[in-house]
């Protein structure tokens, strides 16, 4: 890992330029290199990158927009994926790009759940549409186009179901190898999936925290040439820079698709957190691009009753958050992350949002799943269904008024949940 | 059902004319009349039509497309959903367009496949990420938009499954009942998100030629003022002239996704065989448009070994199929179609456009998803499956040559088959 040490402030205009040069070589991504998330030091995008080894806090994507922005009209002719916002994205060169058709998900207006509520503008955007039907197929094709890019030749995942499988998926796609590490807990549609894919699956006692310790402990390291090489690149949520750009072409998506006019409320069910962090990503970048004039969207964070740590933090006015001890189980797999790597980044985002977050219980969840399905057509993960009946909390409270426009982000498809349906109807 | 008898080629420009000028005051639709598959007479669209009561055959929807064509520049700003087409589609009213953004599937190359076998040019239609996870949704929005426009407040149908979860998700939007029946051999999930989406389910044992039989004995009619009105619209396969049209904006999203180039073969997993007909009459109204200039692709019919009655009806040179008596069960239950409605028609593409018809095991879609898994990070329908096995085997006899353009199509997800894909591993 090469840190630059330079401060984000302190890189001047001529280097800009070189590494724009250098960029338009390759690709027109106007991405030059990383910064620390917590400290704001640089980090080479030309070597393979994890996370801040001072801070240990997560890197971000840095991009050199033009002063000018950029012309949104080069969008009409763009493909109908989230790789579309071309430039905004980390990859170099187009031949690295790892795709499946991820993104560009509909943003469907919820009409007959509006009406019940006297809401005209509830949205949902859903994510089932994705590759392995669920949003971290987004992510997980920037990491592994990324990891191609890189030369990686496997890749490895601590996961509570559906970013293994998208892990899985595109390691076939490219040739990688691929290796999954899943609660027991974890519904058995995601243990086969991913062995279709080709993975090798390990099962683990516990939460998605102890799969982690099982990766690390298995992915050991070796020295050559006094670097630390292991066999397997992780791909953590976070502790890998690259998913992040994936998942924030979801705010990308809803600003579009909204005709650049951004909601007032983004209700978003947040287990790690990197969708949470990248749609507010997004929308500071779309300024910048001058895709937006302003950005009025308070952000919600959910999060299952047995598994809270970030509304616990956001309650007690905390910057970062306590490890959950004893994550209980819960049927939004999804939302049982007891210590996310990007708690800090998270929480500012609630902040500076002027958000706030909400815990959902399992009985909410299966009656949010129902309810959703019989009046709007959509079969949504229990995490989606957690998004509808916070949202029924926050206008009951009046955090939400109802001409205020909104969107719902369903993470997945309720078809890999259907044991956990079946197990609570 | 009020039939105009008037012949095809007998109806005169003027009646055209008019038809458009009514047209042109409620919508952009080319969409005029219906006429029977078989004996061209015509039928009032302005009415509730279900088939050809004289020949007992379908219908298919005429559009007075202007002489000159349609630029299809119009695409341009299009939704990224089948209804892009609108022109060409039979819904009068946007108003009653129910949708929950079905279509515009990605078409991906299936490289590392296409490696394996020298080929250059294979495709993938995958339509696992239209809701409710298959192809069937294109179809059901269609006919669920239609029976909206006719003010029907109940639909029911017969199915092997995707079907059932695509109206039932379609009726709830549209705040319709549904009454589903399915085959007892269909995987639980099926059963679960009609159930979900607030349809009433019946099982019945035997195929879904049975459940066509039950169906119509519980949908008991009533004389009203001289007219037999029945509680629910039934929306079988081709009983009902709308599915198709929604089926066939697969044709016209192929041809804008190759750029306009038609492929040289497509390969079809056909079971009522909605999407072969649909497919092939998009490709001659896109004539008509002037959006092709040709049509080279031979079209390929997949079926499953114990119920094959067009392969084998196409064997045999008939032009109309035998129904199958005892149809063997498989995992690709979309495929157990003993007597298609539409065998007549199917059987007619396959001629017109020099086509051909495939058997394929269960033994061979359960390996070939295996292989589309690993190979290429897809996780398909067994049906989907079939037709990699079918053009493998077309390639090996040299009925495909490998300097040609291939679509295989994926009718849907194979996260609703895990049960088949399971009990077979």
């Amino acid at each position: 890992m090469s840190c630059l040490k330079w401060g984000r402030r302190q890189l001047n205009n001529r280097k800009y330029e070189k590494v724009k040069q250098y960029n338009q070589m390759n690709t027109n991504s106007f991405f030059t290199h990383l910064a620390c998330s917590e400290c704001g030091n640089m980090f080479d995008k030309n070597t393979v990158q994890t996370f801040c080894p001072d801070c240990i806090k997560p890197l971000s994507a840095i991009y050199a927009i033009p002063s000018g922005g950029l012309d949104k009209s080069i969008l009409l002719h763009r493909p109908k994926t989230m790789w579309r916002y071309r430039e905004m994205l980390p990859v170099e060169n187009d031949n690295n790009i790892v795709t499946l058709g991820e993104g560009f998900t509909p943003l469907l207006k919820m009409e007959n759940l509006g009406r019940k509520l006297g809401l005209v503008n509830l949205f949902l955007k859903d994510e089932s549409s994705n590759p392995t039907s669920s949003f971290k197929a987004r992510g997980l094709s920037m990491a592994v186009s990324k990891a191609k890019e890189y030369g990686i030749s496997a890749v490895a995942i601590p996961t509570a179901g559906n970013a293994g499988s998208a892990m899985s998926a595109y390691a076939a796609k490219a040739n990688m190898g691929a290796h999954v590490f899943m609660p027991k807990m974890t519904p058995s549609v995601f243990k086969l999936d991913c062995t279709y894919f080709g993975a090798k699956v390990t099962i683990i006692e516990g939460s998605i925290r102890d799969c982690a310790k099982a990766l690390a402990a298995q992915n050991i390291g070796k020295t050559v040439n006094g670097q630390v090489v292991r066999p397997w690149f992780d791909v953590s949520t976070l502790k890998e820079p690259y998913r992040l750009e994936g998942k924030k072409t979801m705010g990308y998506e809803i600003a579009e698709q909204l005709d650049w006019q951004l909601p007032d409320v983004i209700i978003y069910p947040a287990g790690g957190g990197t969708g949470l962090i990248g749609i507010w990503k997004a929308f500071q970048e779309m300024m910048l691009l001058g895709w937006i004039t302003h950005i009025p969207t308070r952000m919600v964070c959910v999060q299952a009753q047995g598994c809270s740590p970030i509304v616990d933090a956001f309650e007690r006015g905390l910057e970062e958050a306590l490890p959950v001890d004893k994550p209980q189980e819960t049927i939004a797999n999804g939302l049982r992350v007891p210590a996310p790597f990007g708690d800090k980044w998270m929480l500012k985002v609630l902040k500076d949002s002027h958000g706030t977050a909400i815990r959902i219980s399992d009985k909410e969840m299966l009656e949010g799943t129902h309810e959703m399905a019989h009046t709007e057509g959509v079969f949504v993960a229990p995490e989606g269904a957690a998004t509808w009946i916070a949202f029924k909390k926050l206008l009951a409270d009046g955090w939400i008024l109802s001409h205020q426009s909104v969107v719902l982000l369903n993470t997945g498809s309720a078809y890999k949940y259907i044991e956990n349906l079946e197990a609570f109807v």
